[in-house]
Parts: structure tokens; sequence; C-alpha cells
């Protein structure tokens, strides 16, 4: 298999995506690794070269500030847009990138393509659940308003990412919403609902925005607006939260000898509610492999959003979401 | 001016609803308060009975688990109907209910009526901020959908609110949304934010759920399907982090010392973002005053109640968002 890396996108790149990219080259062996960016810049980066790392040149770059669709319809040289028409003239199985999001997306619908038979592909990112496995979220932003039978189509891509790649062999898949009898919700949600009980997928009903954090499914669908405030807050309280907790810890010299004992186990929970902890995020419903990783990846980031990938390719994850669309036409 | 309190709602009733309603009717003499419900139970809960204490009876209760509306249009003699009928036949110029949330909002509808030119009533509650002051949010789930227009009505009415209850003179309304850009949004947010820009409001644009706690706005106008996302994100965040401290505090005998120089900090910490200290809710759009008070009310909580309900009666609430709905047909 074949994974294109977005070398200069992300807030440490390049340095740390070509130290994870060769980290990858390393333990996968199997795995051919494209290095897209400016060659001099990445060969000076790279101690040594194993056999199945490349360089694709590519001289321009996406910034963050970047409008979206106007820095992929302009750099069209840049490592990102370079990066997607290797997926699409099928020099590559896969891409990755931590940089701009929206530039992403955009790479994805206007360079990579639709798969056929999805009206809006998705973001989807984990959310952060106490139990620290996550539950799959989509869309996270890629769309803000959605039909019925997007979420629909949100459901059964997430099934198949979990089983793919995370093992998960009959993910739970929760619709968000205001409560959880089948009646609850807005025209949105009300219409999701008999949809997703009659969908190829396990089903276990509308999901409260409090109960997320309980990990009572796997996958987790809703608008893309919705699922920003959902996800917003959720980051704002356990942010706000912390930093009072911070503010009394350092109080006096007993609540730093108190905050001392405490800190080992509020350390670990901590770590588990950061979402930079759960991974990259697919873009799914595209018609090749595309995975954003977090704007801050270290190498080790870039490395395990390489696992990811492999994982989803292995599964031919594009393939069997593409055949269930199919089916679903054809039984229209 | 003349309070109608439903005696029978609430999880504490009738007690704590009929000390509150005896405490706030000897602190305020100039307000008649009318208690509803049975008779005889109000009596014996009364040890004595000021002049400006009443008591309506009315024999049936709505109960927390009764179905809205079809409780309003058979319980034509309970407590809560009963005190909308009074608000209604201009016997009284609030009600206070601190029972089933829906039935209320359905006896309000109902019963007390929608005010001319508003085409659906909101629910308002105080989200905690973590200055303490919170931040009233509007719509909280009355209902699921709003068109831009709704969203606009929310904004003036929650405006005056403030105004009116808690003496902001110039009160900060925010849009909720994705994104702090003007353009950010779902069609609806991206349809209501010229409306609110062009109100005669205090609009400060686009607030971010992560920023809601940072108490940026006084005013947070939302849908009622967004508005309970987020609340309940909130809370379910702020549950799930505060039980993971609680085991951590009392994981040995080390922890439990440090928990001890630590918990006065950390309790009136989780004290402010209790919503439950923050208030009742008021039902903003009909034709006359309905407020919620928590299910878990205490004597306190129905004094307080009573006192924001006589402030907003002191500022004439229902009038002033009247006068500025009609104003504001009258110049379409």
């Amino acid at each position: 298999m074949r994974i294109a890396i977005d070398a200069m996108g992300g807030d440490h790149a390049p340095k740390a995506v070509v130290e994870g990219a060769l980290a990858a080259a390393k333990e996968w062996p199997d795995t051919s690794i494209i290095l897209v960016g400016p060659e001099d810049t990445i060969r000076s980066l790279l101690p040594e070269m194993p056999s199945n790392l490349s360089i694709r040149h590519a001289s321009e770059v996406v910034e963050a500030e970047d409008e979206p669709v106007k820095a992929v319809r302009r750099k069209k040289d840049s490592s990102m847009v370079v990066a997607g028409r290797l997926v699409k003239e099928n020099e590559a199985d896969a891409m990755i990138s931590a940089g701009n999001t929206g530039a992403l997306m955009a790479t994805g619908l206007l360079i990579v393509g639709r798969m056929e038979g999805i009206e809006r592909p998705a973001l989807a990112p984990m959310i952060p659940t106490l139990d620290g496995k996550g539950v799959l979220a989509l869309d996270l932003g890629a769309n803000m308003d959605a039909t019925p039978e997007n979420l629909l189509q949100y459901a059964i891509m997430g099934s198949l990412y979990r089983k793919a790649v995370h093992g998960v062999a009959k993910p739970r898949v929760g619709l968000l919403n205001v409560g959880t009898e089948a009646a609850k919700g807005n025209e949105l949600t009300k219409a999701a609902y008999p949809l997703l009980e009659n969908a190829p997928i396990h089903f276990v009903g509308n999901v409260e925005a409090r109960d997320v954090l309980r990990a009572d499914c796997d996958v987790l669908v809703c608008d893309g607006f919705v699922g920003n405030i959902l996800l917003k807050s959720l980051e704002g309280t356990a942010g706000a939260i912390f930093s009072v907790l911070k503010e009394e810890f350092t109080k006096s010299f007993l609540s730093k000898l108190a905050a001392a004992v405490l800190k080992p186990g509020l350390s670990s929970f901590k770590k588990k509610l950061d979402y930079k902890e759960h991974g990259g995020a697919p873009l799914l419903g595209l018609k090749g492999l595309v995975m954003k990783s977090h704007g801050s990846s270290d190498a080790l980031a870039v490395k395990n959003g390489v696992r990811q990938t492999r994982l989803a390719l292995e599964h031919n994850l594009v393939g069997a979401i593409s055949a269930e669309i199919a089916s679903r036409k054809g039984a229209e």
C-alpha cells in the first residue's frame, strides 16, 4: 500500500512530519510512504532514506489562515493538493495531512472527489469518553446542514470505519438527540430515526448530550453544526474546570502539597479527555482515503496516523463503503 | 401585584412551596400571593395566614410523568392549570410553578395564550458561567426547530428580561454559532445574523460553544435543539469531571487529606456551575407572565422565584415585550 503524506501540514511541519514518516517507513516495510513537499527541505531532514520512502516535490504550502477553497484552487503545486492528486491519479492509496482542515476538506471534494452515491462526505474525529476509548462522531464540521439521508450515510460510513480501523465487531450507532424516546427531537432527527432503525447497522437509538462521555455508543451521528456545538462545549467546559483546578492547586503552600498527591490520577484523567490523544479523523465518503491529523501532531502522532491509515486500507474501507452505498441505491 | 403559585409542583411540593410562599408573603406585604392546590392540604401546612396570602382550591395534580398536552387538556382542575387560568382571567398578574416543564409550557400556550405577534414562546433559563453571573439562554427546549425570525424574537425578549429582572442596562446578545465570523454557521444562523444586527438590541455577534462559560454575553440565542445539546453537554461534562474528582479524593488516606485542603475552593466553584443555583426560567412570549422554578426547588428557591417575578412585574416585562413586537410589526 502507498500512503502520501503532506510534509508541510501542521504546527510542527515539516520536521515532526518527516520524522514520523521515517519512523513509519521503518516500522512497516510493506508500506510505501511518499513525502510530499519541497524536496530539498525534506531531504535535509532525513538522516536516512529507507527504500520504501520517497519524496514527491511540491513547491507551495497551504497556510493555516488560507481561505480553503481559494487555496486549493490557486495553490495547485502545494503539498496538500499534490498529495490529493496522487490519490486521485492512483499513485497513492491514501493521503494524510495535519494542515488546514477546511483546505483538506476542499482537497477531498475538489481533487480526490466525492464517492458516487454519497451526497456529503463527513469529517469523523473521535470524541473522548470517560472509559478512554472514545466515540467516533460525524459529521464534525464538514457540512453545517444535513438531511435525514445524510445522517443515514454518516451512520453507515462511521460503522464501517469503526469495524475496519478499531476492530469493533458490531459498532453501536447512536443518534445525538434531546431525549432517548424515539419521538424526541427536531425535524431532522425525527425523520432520521426510522431510517437508522432500518439500516444495516447496530442502531442503539437516541443518545443525549450529557451521556456522550459515558460511551454508550461507538458511533455518534449528528449534523455538522450540532456536532461542533457538542464538541466545543465539551472542550470548553473541561478546559475551564481544569484551569480553575490549577488555580486552586497553586493557591497556597498547603494546596500545592495537596495537589502533588492528587496530580497523577488527575493527569491521566485529563489525558483521557484530551481529544488530541485520540488520533486523527478520516474524511469519509470520498473516492480515496483522506486522513486528517491534528494540527499539533508530533512525530509519534504522524506515525500513529499511518498506523490507522494502514488498517483502513487493509480492510478496504473505501471499497466497503462504496459497496454498501451502491447496494442501497440498487435496493431503492 | 398578584402572583399565583402552583402549590403542588416540584419534588418538594407542597411543603417547600407553601413555606416559600409564606416567606414571600411576609417579606413583600404589597404582593398578593395566591397558593393554588387542595385547600385542606395547603391550610394544614400554614402555621399562620398573612392577609396578603390566599388559597385557591384545585383538586387535581399534574404529575412529573404526565404527557404535557394531555395533562393540561384533561386535568382542568389541576393546580397548574387553575393557576394558568387565574393569569388568563386577570385574577393574577403572573404564575410560578416548579412542576412538569412540558405541562407548564402547554399551560402557557393553551391556557394563558401566546402574545400577539409572537410565533413561538421560549423557555429561558440561566446557563452558569465562570464569573457566577450566568447567561440567559433561549430557547431551551420549548421549540426544537426555529426560524430566523424566531431567533430575532428570542433576542428581543431575552434583552428585555435581563433589563427588567437583572438590571443589566445594555444586555449583550450573542448568537450561538460555530465560529465568530459573520458568515459562519448553518442556514438558520446565517439568516438570523443580519436580522440581529439590525434589531434594537446590543448584538455582539456569534459566540462559540467553548466560550459560553466565559460569559462573553448576557443573552445567548439559539434554537431549542441546539440549546439542549449545549446545556446537557455542559452539565454532563462538569458532572463527569466532578465525579472523577470525588473518586480521586477518596482513593487513599493521603488523598482524603489533600481533598480536605482543596474542598472549600472547589465547592464554591462547583456551586457556580450548578444551574440550579441560578433561579427559575421565564417562559417568554405569552400574554401573561409564567415562571418555571426548578423541580428541586426548596422554600428559599420558591421565595427567590417570587422575587424575580416581582421584578418582572414591576418593570412591566410583558407590556414591554408586547410594545416592542407591535412596533416591529408596524414597521414592516
